[in-house]
Order: C-alpha cells, then sequence, then structure tokens
C-alpha cells in the first residue's frame, strides 16, 4: 500500500480549548461563573473557575515549535499554533497530516474532568460539564462534519449522574466517554467497587468506549526528583499497564460483558507479554486468589474487549497476531511533544512494509470508525479520505517551525524532573 | 535439543536463610547481637534484630505446598520444605529439578540488606553483614562447590564501605552484588546521584554484576487497596521498567562503561517495546533535554550492558533478537510462588521449539557462567551438568505436594489486597 493510499483516523489528539468555549453553551444562571480565560501578569493566559487556575501547559501545546524550546512553562495562546485551539486551523493541520478524522480529549479540564469536579458548589460543575460536552460536540466537532469523533467528559463525582450524561451524549452521537486509568488516586473508589456499575451499565447500553487516558490518574511515575525528564517521559506510556491489570482482575469486564475499554496512548508492543503474563498468574495462582474466568483465560477476555492504542511502535506491530488484529488503533497526539505530525503517514509507513492491505486498513481506520460508532464516510468518501487527497487540499499550509524568544532555554545540562518542577506554576 | 540434555543455571533463586547461619562467621564482641532465630507464641519463626523482627512470609517459602494454602502469613521452618533453608536438601531440589547451579538472594536482610543497615549500631550492622557474606560464600555456596554462584550483600549505608566489601568479596571469588532498583526510596540518593560511584567503580574494576531484583526498593505496586492480589503479582517483575528507565538516563552507564547490571526477574518480552520507546524519547526530546549518548542510541548502550533475566517468558523468547541475545539468563525463582519448580526443565522446553542449540545454549546457561565468571564445569563436567545427569541422581526425592492444615483458607471469595495486609504480620 502507498503511504497516499491510507486513510489515517487518530483516536487520541488533544483540543487546547478556545477562549469562547462557553459562550451560548451555558445558562444565564450560571455563565458569570463558568470558567473564564484570563491574561496573567506576564503575559500568558490561564482558566480561572472557582479559585483554581489552570494553565496552558507548553508541552501540551507544542506542535510546530522547535524542540529545543519545549518545557512545561505556563504558554499564551499566540504562542501556539492555531490549529491548537481554532477548529478550521485544526483540519487544515490534519489535511497537512492525512488525518481523516480525530478524537480530541481536553486539556484543561484535565482528562476526565477533575477541573470541573473540585469545584465545591455540584449544580455549577454539572452546568458547565455539560456546556463543555455540548460545545465538544456541536462546535469542535460539528463545525467539519465526519472529521471530529465526538468524547465526552463525565461528572466522576456521582456514577448517576455520570450515567445519565453517558446517555444524554450517545442521545447526540456521542460514543466516547473519557475516564480515569486509576480512580483511587483522584480521591474515588477503585476500578474494583462496584460504586461505578451505573456508569458502567450506561456505557455498555449505549456503545460507548470507556477511553483511560494515561495521566488520567492525575498522576506521573516520578522515579526520583533527580531523574532526567526522559525517564518520566519514556515510562508514562506503559504506565497504563497498571490500570490494564486492574481492568483484567476486576469484575468490570465479567460484569458487562458489552463493555468496551481502551487504554489511550498505552503503546501495544509490550501487550503480549503483559498478556502473557496475566494468564501465567491466572493458572499459579488461581488456586489460592480465587479468580474465575470460567471457560476463557483472562487473555482472552482483554483481547476482546480492550481497545489498544499507539503513536509509534514498530514493535507492536510486528506482532500485531499476539494482540486483537480489529481492536489495534492508531494516534496522532497532536499538539503533544510525542505526535509524529505533521510527518505521521511516513513514521507509521515505515514498519507497514510486509503488513496486508486488509490488516493496515483495519489498524489505520476501519477499527477506530467500528468502536467508535463513528461515520466518516457518509460525510468524507473513501477517495476524499486518504493521506493523498486531503493532502492536495493543504498545499498553502506553513509546516515551518515557529519559534519564540520567550521560550528558548539556556544550558545543555540533562534536564531533571526537579527542574520541570522549577517551571511549573506554582498554583497548580 | 531434547530437555533431557540441556544445561540449565538459573540466575534467581532464594535462600531462606537457616537459624545457625551466624555461628562461626561473627567475632565474640558482636555474636550475642547478631540476628537470632526466635519462635513465637504462635509457633512460627521469626529473626529478631536491634528490635526489628522479620518473619518468614509465607510466598517466599511455598515450593512444594498446595497452591491453596498459599498466602503471605509467617511460617514455621516446620513448615518448609527442607530445600528452602537446608543446602544438602537443596541441593537436592535443584537435581530434581535439572538446574545445575544456582544464584540465591537472601530472604530476611532484604534484597539489599536493608534489615541489616536498619541497624542504630553501624559497626554491628557491618560486622553482621559481613558475617552473612562470609557464610553466603564459604558454606551456602561452599558445600557443594560448582552449585552455587555466590551473590554478596552491600552495607548501602556507606558507599566506600561498599566498595570496599565489594573487593573483598570478589577476592573470595563472588562477582555478584545484589542492589536496589530504586536507593530513592529506601530514603538513600537515587540512582542519578554521583553519591553511589565509589560502588560503581569498584563493581566495574572487580568485574561484578549488580542485580537489581524486582521489590528491592521495599515496595511492592499497589494500584488500589480494594484490587484483587492478582493485580500485584502481575505487575511486581515489569514494574523493574522503572529502574530500567533510571539505568539508561542516568551517568551510570555511560560513566562506568565496564560495569554490567542484572534486571532480576524482570523478565524479558517487554523490553524491545521499552527500547522502541527509547530511541523514540531520544529522538524526538533531546533538543530540549539535552541527553548525549555519542555515536550511539541509549537501546544500545542498554543492550550492551545489562542482563535480562526471566522464568517464564515465551513472548520473550521468541523476540531474542530484539534483545541482546548475549546478555538474555534464565531464572528458577525456587522457592517463590512464581518458581517453575519442579517442572522447570518441561515448562522452559514449550518455547525452545525452533531455537537453534547455540542460542539455546547462551539463554540457558553459557551467558549466566560468562556474566557471573562462573566456572561451572571445573566442579561439574558438561555431561554430569545436564537435566537428564542430574534427574538421575534424585530419583528419590519426592515431589508431592506437602499440605498444612494451619495454612489451609476458607472461602472462595477473591482475595484483595486488603485480605493481604491483613495477613501480615503487624510488626513487619
Amino acid at each position: 500500500m502507498k503511504i497516499e493510499d491510507l486513510i489515517l483516523v487518530s483516536v487520541d489528539d488533544h483540543v487546547v480549548e478556545p477562549p469562547d468555549l462557553f459562550d451560548g453553551h451555558i445558562s444565564a444562571r450560571y455563565a458569570e461563573r463558568a470558567p473564564k480565560i484570563v491574561t496573567k501578569d506576564d503575559g500568558t493566559n490561564a482558566w480561572v473557575f472557582e479559585g483554581q487556575e489552570a494553565t496552558n501547559v507548553g508541552l501540551n501545546a507544542v506542535a510546530g515549535r522547535p524542540p529545543d524550546e519545549y518545557g512545561v512553562e505556563p504558554t499564551r495562546f499566540s504562542e501556539m499554533r492555531p490549529g491548537c485551539y481554532d477548529i478550521d486551523e485544526r483540519i487544515r493541520d490534519m489535511n497537512a497530516n492525512g488525518v481523516a478524522a480525530s478524537l480530541n480529549f481536553p486539556s484543561f479540564p484535565q482528562f476526565c474532568g477533575q477541573y470541573f469536579a473540585r469545584a465545591a458548589d455540584k449544580e455549577l460543575a454539572l452546568a458547565v460539564l455539560r456546556a463543555y460536552n455540548d460545545w465538544h460536540v456541536d462546535e469542535w466537532c460539528g463545525t467539519h462534519p465526519g472529521r471530529m469523533i465526538p468524547l465526552a467528559i463525565p461528572p466522576i463525582w456521582d456514577p448517576h449522574l455520570m450515567a445519565d450524561e453517558v446517555r444524554r451524549m450517545a442521545a447526540k452521537g456521542c460514543h466516547a466517554v473519557s475516564f480515569s486509568e486509576n480512580p483511587e488516586k483522584l480521591g474515588l473508589p477503585s476500578l474494583h467497587n462496584d460504586h461505578w456499575d451505573p456508569f458502567w451499565q450506561a456505557c455498555s447500553e449505549t456503545n460507548t468506549v470507556v477511553c483511560l487516558h494515561i495521566g488520567s490518574s492525575s498522576q506521573v511515575v516520578v522515579t526520583s526528583i533527580e531523574a532526567p525528564v526522559d525517564t518520566m517521559i519514556t515510562l508514562q506510556p506503559m504506565n497504563i499497564v497498571q490500570a490494564a491489570a486492574d481492568l483484567v482482575w476486576s469484575p468490570v469486564l465479567r460484569k458487562f460483558p458489552d463493555l468496551t475499554l481502551a487504554l489511550s496512548e498505552g503503546g501495544i508492543g509490550w501487550v503480549p507479554y503483559f498478556l502473557e503474563r496475566v494468564d501465567y498468574v491466572y493458572k499459579n495462582h488461581r488456586g489460592w486468589t480465587h479468580q474465575d474466568f470460567g471457560d476463557k483465560l483472562p487473555s482472552e477476555v482483554f483481547l476482546d474487549r480492550v481497545v489498544t492504542c499507539f503513536i509509534d511502535d514498530g514493535f507492536g506491530v510486528e506482532n500485531r497476531h499476539r494482540l486483537n488484529i480489529d481492536m489495534i488503533t492508531w494516534e496522532c497526539d497532536f499538539p503533544h511533544s510525542d505526535s509524529t505530525w505533521p510527518s505521521s503517514p511516513e513514521a507509521l509507513g515505515k514498519y507497514l512494509g510486509g503488513v496486508p492491505d486488509q490488516e493496515i486498513a483495519k489498524i489505520t481506520h476501519e477499527n477506530a470508525l467500528r468502536v467508535f460508532s463513528f461515520d466518516l464516510h457518509k460525510h468524507l468518501p473513501g477517495e476524499q479520505a486518504t493521506v493523498g487527497a486531503l493532502r492536495a487540499l493543504a498545499a498553502d499550509v506553513d509546516l515551518g517551525y515557529r519559534s519564540s524568544a520567550r521560550l528558548r532555554k539556556e544550558g545543555t545540562e540533562a534536564v531533571t524532573m526537579l527542574d520541570l518542577a522549577r517551571q511549573l506554576p506554582t498554583s497548580s
């Protein structure tokens, strides 16, 4: 298969929310207290809501920035590529990268709306969260039909409200919801607790995929404050193995046989080892741990029900037959620092040699469209959805680096976790 | 290759220390205050030393016990298989499993002697630690020459004393030392700190392999106190990936080019994914993180210098050419619960089909003998070291389960981390 003939659907990109997102989506009663963008004394932008400040962290919007200007300091909208927050520009950036459709995770509300959940006034929080979801579906996804796969944020403080919101969003055509890889780390019951059953039930009934994104426990992997940041960056994706193990051994998959979950940005190359380990533990330890998977192995349950997701993972693709070829999906991660944008087709193409066309189609788009119930081709027929066709629309998109003197760093010493902590805003 | 022709050298087993270990190894001045075995009111045995009590945790000595009696409660010597603590019986148990030679990690002193390091009187601690190491080399390894590969414990509270002990042990023929996968978790400087340089230097100069065993940070992976124990058991080996990332990005490997480290019980099937990720991070982030590996990739440095170790890992063996075939080693894990004893040859044989004999030889024994500078064949010529030859010596070894009514558990509910915590002795 030629690179220009690929059809790419990314199940993991990120929206940097524009300042006007709540306009027209929140009732007058709550409008005054909805999150607002402010410009701080140093010129950086931040969301403020109920006494909480959320800055736009540098690494979360680095597409098009020279790598020596990466960092985690707060940034300004004016320093970002407009495709981070402007839907028309985003579509142009997707075209330039040959990406037909994309599922976008939130930025300032955090992966499963932790920012909203921290508000003391939960009626306000719910109004804001619903306004956010409406904006996401109606504007971010609705402006260019067929290009953005909708994803809801749930009100994690109440599983019954979560179920209601899942059903409300499904009625609007949204079949994905972002949840936490480890709610216990957020001060909530764990994945092993039946507290969440109303939520799982609603997702099950509405064919809504539960996406567990790396970092959605609000924690990063810090081996040591002295460690180079490369250590954390290396470990962060694979750390989702903890959620994978929780899922396998929890009652969730067995109690809700129609529920599908995704390990967003988790990578795939480690999964065959993990599943072999899971089955080894089952065979060797079930005598005293009392696990029971009936006539299946736990690895089989995982493979049937868990969507695996990768950005750049040649070893995983090589071993795709140790996974479920119908549940492997691809990610672009725009505009984060691990993204392959704007050369995703070339990055992916490097290790598709020898993969049959039918399997390439599953991995690049068919699986994503099926699991997220998304009808790409209604709006974008096959021949208009290819890398070649989309790139032809974007010949005028400037793909050169845009530098910002303010973000340039001095020094050549290895950057440690401590250095990073010093860049972070003190209030977050 | 036939199973009976394999030569098996295990780089990870465990000694349960016998009560008389310090006799004749510690000077009269410290003998009174050396660790002693006591029998508690409930009949279980424990070591006591300077106010600390260390019990024999059930899972650490379950070889030969029915799986429905596994658990972490304190046990008695009389409930263990004698091969756990008696060197003559251990050799018979090794013979029955066809294992020619074995490297043994400590039990009550913890993986890198944390138990000794907690003593307030550091002169006493050093005397005890040296006595332990002398016992290990002279008795545990010396009684049956050629069968036990020696492993030292270092005095982790002082890197200069560590260097001295490494040199003293090397002079006694010991070329392995157990250290921590994350000393920061023990309240000591991290692997990134030059604090440890005298230790690395001594290991480098004496060709001593530094073994980082899973759990040697004194921490287990607990996703949730509500999680089934299977979650922790699944995750514990792969958790060594954190130490692997620390090593790759720390100055250690680059500053000490002759130093070798081993990721004991870490498994191997996840390593190719990890190394691909490491190189991706290097290429994408070095512009701002300032890492420099000269004309190499970080994955190459890892593959050259880090010994990988597995118990049962068919996927890893299948992908051995993504690793360094000269640095893959095998483990039996006797008498722990993940051990394949007494059917290790059969368990390993399952996925050696299609592996060339020369590569089987490297994985099963040649690599281990080379990296640990151990001359097996001086004492046990090739034809006497095979699975078939050793098992022929052990026809009378009883391999049936030995049950203990006291350890049998009621109930069929999934066992959680909380249940496990309740089994643990309160004083540890």
